[in-house]
């Protein structure tokens, strides 16, 4: 029986201003991780959320992770608990509430840390949509049934931490820790932070891909040299550097490195499906890429290729001449950067073990004189979920319900690795669920939130608790 | 008639002492060209070098070169004259009285600004070889002359510059005026600027190579990317560059730009002798570049390859991430940066082409949809000169009565732009006549003269003066 929601829409609409405020309030906090002279305002942030919540008659708990490093303390992390009726179902949401760092000087157009509304609703400033609008969203959602008198459909569980811009320091091991304590009773998981593929049609997101990131270090000399005195006399790390970064990928995306293509889960019928009728046009990525530059020029290859298929590409190199104009050094030691976005069925293990194979073998093939040195340098697995989870069923019919259209099925072409990490530590569907849209410029200047995907996101979030708890078991 | 030498070689024996304390006044000013900040000290060694010449009795003119940019002069040009017989042969010296940068930061013993002499006679100091010793050397010969009251053999004319340690500025212009002018009546040049091939045995340096720098753009997005994001969708420029970068040279030191050796002269019998005799090791290029992974294992082949073979070195990638760790971005704009040393007979402008046409043609192999553009940077040419000639003659005498022994005749892999410049603005022979050794660290830290080299380096140049007055003209 679908749930009665127009009694909460409506409480949601009363209450825009005093969301939009709570919003204001929130942005007005500074929280960058990224910066030590700030980690004040980071648990300033987490102080203000923790007030917003048990004013509301939530359950919080600080849980403490150490010292980032000596003499800076991480900032806490929020553990809350809406609702305790062993006959709900719990369900378990996840939101950061430190901000990337932001000066008015790098190009915004209104001060970053004061919420700026302009005449087309769109809510200017740091945070906005990353990811303090989404975080709000739930607490919006939590004071609007209590104001209209709903009755809470789920035991809401929390997980708000400081530290996802800078790397979620400490995280894992609280989330493998609390897996069989604090979340035990979980039975899904919802993440709000991330993005539409486009401005207008909402998505629900099912997969991440992998990075696996290496370093490749090629030395001889004992110091940099002189091009004019050794130059023809000395095998040059740069050349051996070059030489074997040519041979990982040419430029219309193909890895050239043997296997790698054998570990990628081939395209079922039923996931093609799924790019007929994706929101997105050439237009869209012309837009995010600032060029026409693209390797296809068809939506499907080019969504493949984004969520779907392993990706290489060369960041750069350490060690050499890289500033502007002209000096005549032979670089001593190179290390050339780069990584592979991996998919389905990659295993990050052999992947590594087939790079490595591949670079030490074209080095061998240049029978130089060099020293080679392989790094791997970090790697993060992809993930992928069922879009046909009870978990996704929900939410599709909240979206549905809200915004008068099936939302997208998609894909991310980057991670977020907290994402496996619920998955398998509570051993639950993880949905993400994202509330702003693809103009929203998380990270850059002039973020943003439109109020509409403030105030239906709201809705839409509530929706999804209500749906989600009466979803029948599939899968 | 071989000149008596004797009586000056003892007048400059009986003299070291307030030679080297010559020296340790030039090297307490610390006349830094690079730094702004230290103009004045460039000025204040300007002043001391005049008082020592006219104290001495020579006529010095300053020549003013303007701005080096608005509220910075250019450090004055010296032009000093010792003699003006019509008699006599007029022989032109060049030097530079400003020093690299240093710091005892930087890792030096002792202070770099206070001449300091070890127990093995070694003076350290910045610029004590390079070039303030050589120049004092020239005022140490007028000097002794002038108290053993022997005739001095030459019109000595003088040209000491401020800005060599920074590119020399303006300097050509004021040679080209003043050919006809100032230096209408030399005879021969004779620069002392650079080093022994090894420690131990002299050398007269007859060659350098030329240099001609390029740089190779690859642009295609409006702004750098997110590679999770957008990795597999657009063209890489990196993926671009490195396949056009690694097309131009082999790890063994082979181009392998067509055309480019076309244009090497072919090694004559009578150069190929020359190479049978240096003092020069493999365990001396060992020491050089710290390590041994040199190209070749014999030291012919590897001289040929320094001095009279082209090379190439890439020296890295501009736009591209460079710094330490691991950053998964797309550059949008990167530009590889690589030169090529050129040697007899390479046409700087028919190497310029050479290469715009093979790297052009490289990148429209890759059939890419990014931008692609040529930078040629700067070109110097090469320079050689005949060893045969009497003004080499002569310096060989000159070295051969003081140290014992017949100096190599060598080349170097490096430039010295003012050397071809002097050659073709005067007409005259030039000759490079070294008075530090390759272990004197000139540019490095802990940067020294050998008190053996500095006061037979000052008997050597008197006594070039002496040959070169009288040796017969050949060539």
């Amino acid at each position: 029986m679908a749930p009665v929601l127009e009694p909460y829409f409506k409480q949601v609409d009363s209450m825009a201003d005093s969301f939009i405020d709570r919003l204001r309030k929130a942005v007005a906090i500074p929280s960058i991780s990224a910066d030590a002279a700030h980690r004040p305002a980071v648990v300033k942030m987490a102080d203000f959320l923790e007030n917003e919540l048990t004013t509301l008659g939530a359950h919080v708990e600080r849980r403490y992770l150490g010292e980032q490093h000596p003499g800076l303390d991480l900032p806490p992390v929020l553990l809350g608990r809406y609702g305790d009726d062993p006959k709900k179902r719990s369900i378990l949401v996840y939101g950061h509430y430190d901000v990337q760092p932001a000066l008015k000087e790098d190009g915004w157009a209104t001060d970053p840390f004061t919420l700026h509304v302009d005449e087309k609703d769109r809510m200017f400033g740091r945070g906005s949509t990353d990811d303090k609008g989404p975080v709000l969203g739930w607490i919006n959602a939590i004071e609007a049934h209590k104001k209209a008198g709903i009755e809470f459909p789920v035991n809401l569980l929390m997980c708000f931490e400081g530290m996802e811009e800078s790397g979620s320091e400490g995280l894992d091991n609280l989330i493998k820790q609390e897996a069989q304590v604090f979340f035990k009773d979980v039975d899904a998981v919802c993440i709000s932070d991330n993005y539409w593929l486009g401005a207008e049609k909402p998505c629900l997101t099912y997969g991440l891909r992998g990075v696996s990131y290496f370093g490749i270090e090629v030395s001889g000399p004992g110091q940099d040299l002189h091009s004019g005195v050794y130059g023809g006399t000395v095998t040059e790390p740069m050349t051996d550097l070059i030489n074997v970064m040519s041979t990982l990928v040419n430029n219309k995306g193909r890895i050239l490195i043997p296997g790698i293509y054998d570990q990628v889960a081939p395209v079922t019928p039923e996931e093609e499906a799924l790019y007929a009728d994706i929101a997105f046009t050439m237009q869209d990525l012309y837009d995010g890429i600032g060029s026409k530059t693209a390797i296809f020029d068809d939506t499907k290859s080019t969504l493949m290729a984004r969520w779907r298929n392993p990706s290489l590409s060369l960041h750069g190199v350490e060690g050499a001449f890289s500033a502007e104009g002209a000096k005549t050094v032979i670089p001593a030691k190179v290390i050339g950067k780069f990584s592979i976005r991996t998919v389905p069925d990659m295993d990050p293990e052999k992947v590594e073990k087939l790079v490595q194979q591949h670079v030490e073998w074209e080095f061998a093939k240049l029978n130089s004189n060099n020293t080679f040195k392989f790094h791997p340098l970090h790697a993060g697995k992809w993930w992928v979920s069922s879009p046909k989870h009870w978990n996704f069923t929900a939410a599709a019919k909240a979206v549905e319900q809200v915004w008068g259209v099936k939302p997208d099925m998609t894909r991310e072409g980057g991670s977020i690795p907290v994402t496996l990490t619920f998955e398998q530590q509570t051993g639950k569907n993880v949905l993400l669920l994202p509330m702003g849209s693809s103009t929203d410029a998380a990270h850059s200047i002039n973020e943003k939130l439109d109020k509409k995907n403030y105030i239906q996101g709201t809705k839409m979030l509530g929706a999804y608790l209500h749906f989600v708890a009466e979803e029948p078991i599939t899968e």
